[in-house]
């Protein structure tokens, strides 16, 4: 292999990205920087987060720049290296882009990886990586579940989702989720223990405001938001007192032009509740900590994470758009070698 | 005196207010209730939540039922008595409603008052009233100021904006406050020592986000929020990293049938940022300990409390209404007797 596939933000989506939104590229293979090397991706997380990337709005991090590469965290191979650290051959986990070879510089994001733990590597992008650390800090720190408290967690299918529920279980909560379709719901009680699955498709703000209602006749002590709109918006009506909202995502709005927000706010108001926007980067020096911990749960059958992988590079569109579709059935990766 | 005249809801306003949603009518004084009293109200307070409860909606109180006297918290004297804890002439607040006389059987809110301690009886409706208190604990218990940061306030030139900011520079902080109008912008750094008057009239939300982002280079730490919409959108594309958004209000939107709340909550994540919804009730237990800090700070001239009395209940409307028109010009309030 002397190529290096690419794939580059050659326009800034407008709503819904478009396949001309994209180019796929084939350049030569980087060379290695001075004290650095060049890794080969193998596996690139695909998460909501990248379609805010390709905004030109402030943000935690800048805009993917026009003709780079679409940023993405990657588990891989050392290539060629110039850092002894980093020996040819090793596993490194780093936030790379979505492309078959990166030339990096060590950094923030960098880190040694031990793939010899794992079923395969990939669980560094789900389990082990942002998707159980997301669950664990947004849980753990920031909703703070007390025994006999009632969770909703909306997204709850999906990869963070489903992981949030369990550690709510695992805290004796009762846990309420919202996804989309029968299927999806089956998973929510059958895999992964949610005391209730509510399915939103079809369903009006005032129906599901009603739906949740009968579930949680006592409100909603926390709610852990993935999706935004009219989910939001019908759980804040049914929120207890002192209610905790870990805003960790609007998945229903990334593709918006306008956006939609929360209309309802001033429920926040009558519930004296609190909403938390929340990122993991915070908490880098704990990631061992939540690491270990996830990583216990999952040994001790208490926690299940499941893998949405799509293979090809020449296929990441479609991958990707599989966020918004609601078709991923768990963390979702693009595996790229 | 023999009639007592009464200020009833008649109709549920849609949008805002009209004269003909209220009554006026005379009734005779009521009978003395067992192991109660009747109060003579002086002094009617007139704030945005009575808005909330004309509406038929859920909120941290029952609605005012449609045919009763408009609920208003008030301090008076008692007229007639079957309360040894209460007697005749002794003065009394509680929360009653807009109308000469109001039979009382004490409960939660009822509390004897000295009003030898203050020049007018109405201070305990501003300064010792739920306005010095929801300032007070707002800032110290949700925001929790420090040395060196930054505070917006909006509704700044308001009864509770104007103590909030006052209470910030007390803390060390860099404080703005946004208002309606050249006059109210003059009082904010002339009455109440605020460091920059950002006037709200006439201006885009772009522009008050770029206006914002000029007075606050680092970004807001704090926002002490009473009013909402475009003035709250244009807050948070401005928020420090960890900033407390403290949720006291949104008169904004009191009186509009579709709500706006917050577009933009997605920034929540981008800044780590969290609002509270807030309300003093919760506090009442520690209402002596905001009460006297607050007296206290008056006393070392530190805090400056501007009441709007007006006066005659056959006003009642006009009066409620500069409310909304942002014709006050500190903590409105309505002299009955």
């Amino acid at each position: 292999m002397t190529q290096n596939r690419r794939f580059l933000l050659r326009r800034r989506p407008h709503g819904d990205p478009v396949p001309d939104d994209f180019e796929l590229v084939s350049e030569p293979i980087p060379h290695v920087p001075e004290g650095g090397f060049v890794m080969r991706n193998h596996y690139c997380s695909l998460d909501p987060a990248q379609r805010g990337w390709m905004a030109d709005e402030p943000s935690y991090m800048p805009p993917i720049p026009l003709g780079d590469a679409v940023r993405a965290t990657s588990v891989g191979q050392v290539h060629a290296s110039d850092n002894a650290d980093f020996p040819v051959g090793s596993w490194v986990m780093n936030l790379n882009a979505i492309e078959e070879f990166t030339p990096v510089v060590p950094g923030h994001f960098t880190a040694p990886i031990d793939v010899g733990i794992v079923d395969s590597p990939s669980k560094f992008l789900s389990a082990m990586g942002a998707v159980g650390l997301t669950a664990y800090f947004g849980m753990l720190d920031v909703a703070k579940p007390k025994q006999g408290e009632t969770l909703c967690v909306s997204g709850a299918a999906g990869a963070v989702g489903s992981v949030v529920g369990q550690i709510g279980k695992i805290h004796g909560c009762r846990v309420i989720g919202i996804a989309g379709g029968t299927e999806k719901c089956r998973r929510l009680i059958d895999d992964y223990g949610f005391d209730v699955a509510i399915d939103y498709r079809g369903k009006s703000q005032e129906e599901l405001r009603e739906e949740i209602g009968k579930a949680a006749p006592d409100g909603l002590d926390m709610v852990f938001e993935n999706v935004g709109g009219d989910i939001l918006e019908a759980e804040v009506f049914n929120l207890a007192k002192d209610a905790r909202i870990v805003l960790c995502g609007l998945i229903s709005e990334y593709n918006s032009v306008e956006k939609h927000g929360l209309q309802n706010l001033w429920q926040l108001i009558v519930h004296q509740a609190s909403i938390h926007g929340f990122l993991i980067m915070d908490y880098a020096d704990r990631f061992p900590e939540g690491g270990a911990q996830i990583a216990q749960w999952m040994a001790e059958g208490k926690v299940r994470i499941d893998e949405d992988v799509q293979e090809g590079i020449e296929n990441t569109y479609d991958a990707f758009m599989r966020l918004f579709s609601g078709k991923n059935t768990g963390k979702l990766i693009l595996k790229i070698a």
